[in-house]
C-alpha cells in the first residue's frame, strides 16, 4: 500500500522517482495524487521525503485538491529551461527533471521513472536524461515500486472498492430484472412496447443504471451466442436477444471520471438453457469452486490457475497450457488484480510465477469455456479481496443462476 | 490524412513502423485500426505495404472488425519467444518485434515506434530493441508520421466530427434550456421541486443528454465564480448555482467508447451579468473575432495567438507571453487540434512555431480572461474545420449570449 513506498524504494536502492506523462489516463499519477483531476502534471518524490506535485498554472486549483504540496512548473523555472532548449519541449523537460530532483533535495542518485506516455516521447526523453551523469535513471521491470504498492489496498481503497462493488451488483440486478420482464415471441424477446430487444438497448440501460450510481462503463461485454464464445468480443449492438442463447455479460465499471473498478461476469440464458450450455456452465462453476478451495494466504497465485487447468483438461477441454494456440476451451488467465487499473497484479496465470496472495490483494477469479463453433461461451467472475485476517472474501454478491426465468411466459 | 502515411514514411526515411502499448487509450492504434475495440494489439506496417494488426486470440473477433488483415500473436510465434526469453514478457516482445517486421517483409531498416505505454516498460523494451543490429528503431519528435497524418482529417473523419458537433451543440441547448427554466430565490436558483440546483446536478443532466446522443463526457468543466477564473478547474459538484455568477462551461465529449471529440466552451451568467464580467466577455469576444480574421490558409498558426496576445496586452491584461508565470489575464494557448485526442496538432501557441494551417485541420479557437481574485473567468470556444476550399468553418453553431434570461422571473 501507499505507506510501503519508502520501504520499497530502499529495498530497490532508489533515491527518488518521477511520475510523468501526457493526457493518457495515468494510474500511477492518479494513485499518488489521490485522484487529482489534472490532465498534465508531474510527481517527484525523494525517498523518505514528501510527494511533490508539479503542474501548469492553469491546473493549480485542481492539483491542490490532491492534498499534496503543489508547485507550478513556472515557479520551478520550466520557462527558463524552455528558452535554454530553444523551445524544444522534450529537451526542456529533461533539464527540468534535474530541477525537480533538486527541488526535493536530491543532487545525485538513482531515480525511478513511472507513468504513461507516448512511446516516442518517452524514448527521446530517456535518451536525453541518460546524458545527465549525476543521476542514474532507472526503468524498473514489473512489478515496479508503484505497482507493488498498488498490489495491496489499504482500508480506504477497499472501502471505495466495496462501494463500487455494491453499485455494480445493483446494476446487474437491474439488467436481470429488465430481461426477466421481457416477453418471448418465437425465439425473440420483446419489451413492453412490443419491440425486439437488442444488445445495444441492454447496454444503454446498463450505462444509464451505472451513471445513476456514479459509475461509468469502460467497455462492457454483452455477447450472445458465438460472440460470447470469443472471450473479448464486446457484442453487436444491433443483434436481437434470443431466448435460450448463452449471453456473457462482463461488467467492469469504475468510479465516474476515473477511479477504482469493479469486475464481474455472469452468463445468462433467458427463458431456458440448452443442455450443452448447462453442462459447460456446470463445469465452469466447479472450476470456480475449485479455485476458491485452492486459495491460501502467501501461496503462489499461478498454482490456482494450474489446478483449474487440471480440472478442465481432465474433462477433455483444451487450455492455453495444453495448447497455447487454442481458440476454444479455456485460454485465458484465471484472474488478475483490479484497482485503479482494470488489470493489475497479481496475475493468476501459469505464465506468471512471481505473485503470491497477500493481505489487501483485490483480484478476479473468472474461469470460462468457449466454443464459438458450437455457438456459445460461458464465464463466471467474482471480485475478491483478501481481508486483514487473510480470508478470501467475495465482493460480488450477485446470484449465479444461469437461467433468467421469464415472468410473463408467452 | 491516412493516405499520406507512405509518403510521410518516405520523406522521413522510415522503412516500417510498429504501434504498441498496453491498455491505456492508444490514439495511434485507434486511428490505424479504424477504432477496433481491442485492449491490446500491435500494428506493424512496412512502407507501401499493408497494415497488419496482431492481437491475442481472445481479441481476434473484435480485431477483425478493423478491416485490416489480422494475425494472432500465437500464430506468429510469440509463445516460442516467451519460452526462449524464460517467460520474461519484455524480452519476448523485443524478439517478437523482429518476427513482426519479417512478417511484413522487412529484414533490415529504420523502424518508427509509436503508441502509448507505461514509461518504464517502453524504456526497457527500447533498450532491448537497440541490441537488434539489423534494425534501427527510431523515436520521432512531434509531430510524428502518425500525428502528421492525423493533423489533416479526411472526409469520413470530418463527417464523424460534424455529427459529434451537432450532438454537442444539442446538449449545450438542453443545458441552456434547463438553466433558463429555473426560478431565482435570493441569489440561488431553484428547480421545479424547489431544490437549489448545484453544479453536480447540471453535470449529471449534461452527461445524461450526452449519453442519449451516443456521446460520453471526458471531464467537462462547469466552473462558477472564482473557480471559473482558474482555466482547468472542473467545478465543485456541491456548489449551488447563483444568479449573476460567471459560469465557464467547457464541454469536450467524444463518441461513446472512444472516438472523435468535439470541444466547445460558453460562458454564462444566469439572469444577469455584472458589468466587470460583461466587459471581460466583450473583450474576449473581440479577441475571438480578431483570431478568425487573422486566419489564412498556410499561415503559421502561432501568428494568430500573437495577434490575440497583442489585443489583450493593449487592453492592460497580462498574457503568458508578457509574463510566463501569470495566473491572471490570458495564460493559455489560443487553440489546439482536436480529433481522436482532445489535444492534437496544430498548436496555436506563441511557443510552437512549426504548425501552419492546412486543409483538413480541425482545431479550437478559445480566447479567455481569468481573474480569480475578482471572482470570475470567461472563455469562448468554437471548433473549426478548414474545408476543402481552404475556408475556416465553425462546427459550433450554438449561440454566444452571455446571459441566460430566466423565463420565470421571481
Amino acid at each position: 500500500m501507499k505507506s510501503d513506498i519508502d520501504r520499497l524504494m530502499r529495498e530497490r536502492d532508489l533515491d527518488a522517482f518521477i511520475v510523468f506523462g501526457g493526457e493518457e489516463f495515468n494510474s500511477a499519477r492518479y494513485y499518488l495524487s489521490n485522484g487529482a483531476k489534472i490532465t498534465h502534471g508531474t510527481i517527484v518524490k525523494a525517498r523518505d521525503g514528501e510527494t511533490l506535485l508539479v503542474c501548469s498554472g492553469i491546473e493549480y486549483a485542481e492539483a491542490q485538491k490532491s492534498s499534496l504540496p503543489v508547485k507550478t512548473s513556472a515557479e520551478l523555472g520550466y520557462h527558463d529551461r524552455l528558452q535554454e532548449a530553444d523551445n524544444k519541449a522534450t529537451a526542456a523537460t529533461a533539464l527540468f527533471f534535474g530541477d525537480l530532483l533538486r527541488a526535493v533535495g536530491l543532487r545525485s542518485g538513482r531515480v525511478g521513472l513511472y507513468g504513461s506516455w507516448q512511446v516516442n516521447k518517452t524514448i527521446r526523453l530517456y535518451q536525453l536524461l541518460a546524458t545527465q551523469s549525476q543521476y542514474e535513471f532507472v526503468a524498473e521491470g514489473s512489478p515496479t515500486v508503484i505497482e507493488t504498492a498498488m498490489l495491496t489496498k489499504d482500508a480506504q481503497e477497499i472501502a471505495r472498492m466495496k462501494s463500487v462493488a455494491r453499485r455494480s451488483n445493483a446494476v446487474m440486478q437491474a439488467v436481470w430484472d429488465f430481461l426477466g420482464g421481457l416477453r418471448q415471441a418465437g425465439e425473440f424477446l420483446l419489451d413492453e412496447a412490443g419491440e425486439r430487444v437488442t444488445i445495444g438497448m441492454v447496454k444503454d440501460l446498463a450505462r444509464r443504471e451505472l451513471m445513476a450510481r456514479g459509475l461509468e462503463d469502460t467497455g462492457m461485454i454483452f455477447a450472445q451466442g458465438a460472440d460470447g464464445g470469443s472471450p473479448h468480443s464486446r457484442g453487436e449492438a444491433d443483434m436481437p436477444l434470443q431466448a435460450g442463447q448463452a449471453i456473457v455479460f462482463d461488467l467492469f465499471p469504475r468510479e465516474l471520471g476515473g477511479g477504482y473498478h469493479h469486475d464481474m461476469t455472469r452468463t445468462w440464458c433467458v427463458g431456458y438453457a440448452p443442455p450443452e450450455v448447462q453442462a459447460a456452465y456446470d463445469t465452469v462453476r466447479e472450476a470456480f469452486d475449485i479455485a476458491i478451495e485452492a486459495y491460501g494466504l502467501n501461496k503462489p497465485a499461478h498454482l490456482m490457475q494450474e489446478i483449474v487447468q487440471d480440472h478442465f483438461e481432465a474433462r477433455g477441454h483444451a487450455t492455453s497450457r495444453s495448447d497455447p494456440k487454442t481458440l476454444h476451451g479455456y485460454m485465458h488467465s484465471l484472474g488478475h488484480g483490479v484497482g485503479i487499473d482494470i488489470h493489475e497484479r497479481p496475475s493468476i496465470s501459469h505464465l506468471a510465477r512471481k505473485d503470491i496472495f497477500e493481505i489487501g490483494n483485490v483480484f478476479s477469479i473468472e474461469p470460462g469455456l468457449y466454443y464459438p463453433d458450437q455457438g456459445f461461451g460461458v464465464r463466471v467472475e467474482d471480485l475478491f479481496v483478501i481481508d486483514e485476517t487473510g480470508q478470501l472474501v467475495s465482493l460480488t454478491t450477485f446470484r449465479k443462476d444461469l437461467v433468467i426465468p421469464l415472468r410473463d411466459k408467452a
